[in-house]
């Protein structure tokens, strides 16, 4: 369903829902070569989750297809990750929590090493360190170019982001100046269109500058741009969905990409224990909360099956005040998978937990894990199908078709 | 698959089919927490059908979607209701059995109170009574326009169906000019293109004509427009899968859905127990019959539990009959769920059962019933998907792609 085919039968009254995604939440098995880590982990909370209510599995993206950070999100608050695309620049400018504006157009950087006749010797400057990238990145953020605002921010090791804040209009459409290999020269940043012709001069006279700021550097002495644009002109969850959604995450990449479908964010700590005090403070007026768990993920990508047992239980642990502080609607999932056994994300299929609001079958499935959610009542879905399903349980959506 | 995929492939040669369709099939567990309806009831004839052939579920529109009659139907019928609306006021031309011909222009109408200043206080006019409001409708429907016939009908309480039937070409691309609340005033009949402005103009002059033909009247001295629409333009139903169909209904709805797509359709008694006789009737040159009850949708509705049993049994009950009236593979479904327990549509997905024609996997499931239906080789599928799945079971869909 197309988010305006959704806009027409949402209604303002119902239940409120909590969204409480563990990131990464999907496993493999792990040393017994059967359980998952989520089938490991005593998990008594998200246990009765399902057998009040229901479960099953989700493709975050599209089978077989691991999804990144922003489009696993996406999908969640029922955007397609398909069609919803968040340009390279943006997401950097999310990630490292700039506070992009509209209309400003952003790029993902790379230092990087060229040799005595400007072709890259080295995409990534040798994977220089974060700190002397950052000394670097500051000095950058030193250039001015005529009638736009120029922001240049670290985001990790040869990463950086540019931002370009223009007093009138830019069109972000400008190729990537990085030529994708080494033993080529940077490429001149071209205009996409016409309207893009004003953008592509500045970023010329932008890289011209960086250039002589970054002579004699080693191994950094050249920068390579990619992935220009803006914030973009989407739906919004508030319009869609019809309600007041807060987002509670403690990285600025989870916040960065609620503020984007236009929700309200805030801050919370890093360990899911603290999470229902923040809650509690800021839920207020708001009938939609998302709070987020980066601890799943990280342990799945430091391959620490252990760790994201201990991390799984201290997630269940705080559910149930958590979904007191929201009440209404439970749904509990990960934005994709993150088995330890691969240290990354993963393309498996992410499972799901709902209850509350009204309107389950029967199930015969007692535990949250990976092989009960495929035997689940609410079946295998795409991940952009959550939110309607969620929302019908809340008793906000009405007859589509009359 | 789109319908012109679909027609590349459909054969005019292989058996019949019967697409049995109890209205609001799908439920939720009853008194005892556990079976539905259908689990509760006495069902040997479907309990057969799926030990012959095989059995799954069907989101009628998407996961998550309460389905409307019109979007539920045209599902079964195998069009995507996402991508085939139909418009409001084509939906009540249809629910009342008003024989809509191309190029009518139908709008639903409102009877509503304005106040002493023309603002709207009620939208419903105090859901005023079906008899009190036919006399109105009665009246408007004398109201003369300059070439173009005027149609006006009750269909139920303040709902009333309006026809322009025009002698050369009318525009259906009008803005509603239901103001969706109270302490506005009716909004003018704004064309949404050069091409409505005559039926923008035609709409104005018979508003004028109704508030005269009303003022004085309490509480309905008023009238809102919306949904105006016309018969759409699909692929035929005969054209597309290659059939003769027929259908078989007590109410206009679903006949009106049917004729909708090309099907020719009669009216049977209310009763499942009237269909075979119907069926036999009239089958006559068909290849495909659509026959519909509507008990178990109304037995839903009304939350009776007991009675969706006793209906269920009696659908059942008539199912050898009807199967071997028409011969060849038996579909049987609903268009959407309506469990007793919640009085209404829900976005439930639905149980299908198929049999004969040939090529079924083997299956442990012996009944008839949701959670079966989750277990079945026929799988979970999008309502639209089940005419390619019946029609290739009755050997009348060639390879795709040769």
């Amino acid at each position: 369903m197309e988010l305006s085919d959704a806009r027409e039968v949402t209604r303002e009254d119902g239940e409120p829902l909590l969204l409480y995604v563990l990131d990464g939440l999907g496993g493999l098995p792990g040393p017994d070569g059967e359980a998952t880590a989520l089938e490991a982990a005593d998990t008594p909370n998200l246990d009765d989750l399902v057998r009040r209510g229901g479960c099953g599995l989700h493709d975050p993206v599209a089978p077989g297809v691991t999804p990144g950070s922003g489009p696993g999100h996406l999908a969640l608050f029922g955007y397609d990750p398909l069609r919803y695309r968040i340009g390279r620049g943006v997401l950097e400018g999310l990630g490292v929590g700039f506070d992009l504006e509209p209309g400003d157009v952003a790029a993902r950087g790379n230092f990087c090493t060229l040799d005595a006749e400007g072709r890259v010797a080295d995409r990534r400057a040798g994977r220089i360190e974060t700190e002397p990238a950052r000394r670097l990145a500051e000095r950058l953020d030193g250039i001015e170019l005529p009638g736009t605002r120029v922001f240049v921010r670290i985001v990790k090791e040869h990463r950086f982001l540019l931002v370009l804040r223009p007093d009138g209009e830019l069109s972000p459409d400008v190729d990537d100046t990085d030529p994708g290999q080494t033993g080529l020269e940077p490429r001149p940043p071209m205009p996409g269109s016409e309207a893009a012709e004003l953008t592509a001069e500045l970023v010329r006279r932008w890289l011209e500058a960086a250039r002589s700021e970054l002579r004699g550097e080693d191994p950094a002495n050249g920068v390579l741009l990619r992935g220009f644009s803006s914030l973009p002109d989407w739906p919004r969850f508030p319009e869609v969905w019809r309600l007041r959604p807060l987002a509670v995450a403690a990285y600025p990449m989870y916040r960065g990409v609620a503020r984007l479908v236009g929700m309200e964010a805030v801050e919370a700590p890093d360990a899911p224990s603290e999470l229902p005090a923040v809650v509690r403070e800021h839920a207020g007026e708001h009938d939609f909360v998302f709070a987020h768990v980066k601890g799943t993920d990280r342990a799945g990508e430091d391959g620490d099956f252990d760790r994201r047992v201990a991390v799984l239980e201290e997630a269940d642990a705080v559910l149930p005040e958590l979904a007191s502080a929201v009440g209404g609607v439970t749904l509990v999932t990960g934005d994709h998978s993150t088995p330890a056994a691969l240290r990354s994300h993963s393309w498996h299929p992410v499972p799901f937990a709902l209850a509350g609001g009204r309107g389950y079958r029967a199930s015969g499935v007692r535990r949250f894990g990976e092989s009960e959610c495929r035997q689940g009542t609410l079946g295998w879905r795409r991940g952009c199908e959550l939110m309607p399903l969620a929302m019908s349980h809340a008793g906000r959506m009405a007859k589509f078709g009359a």
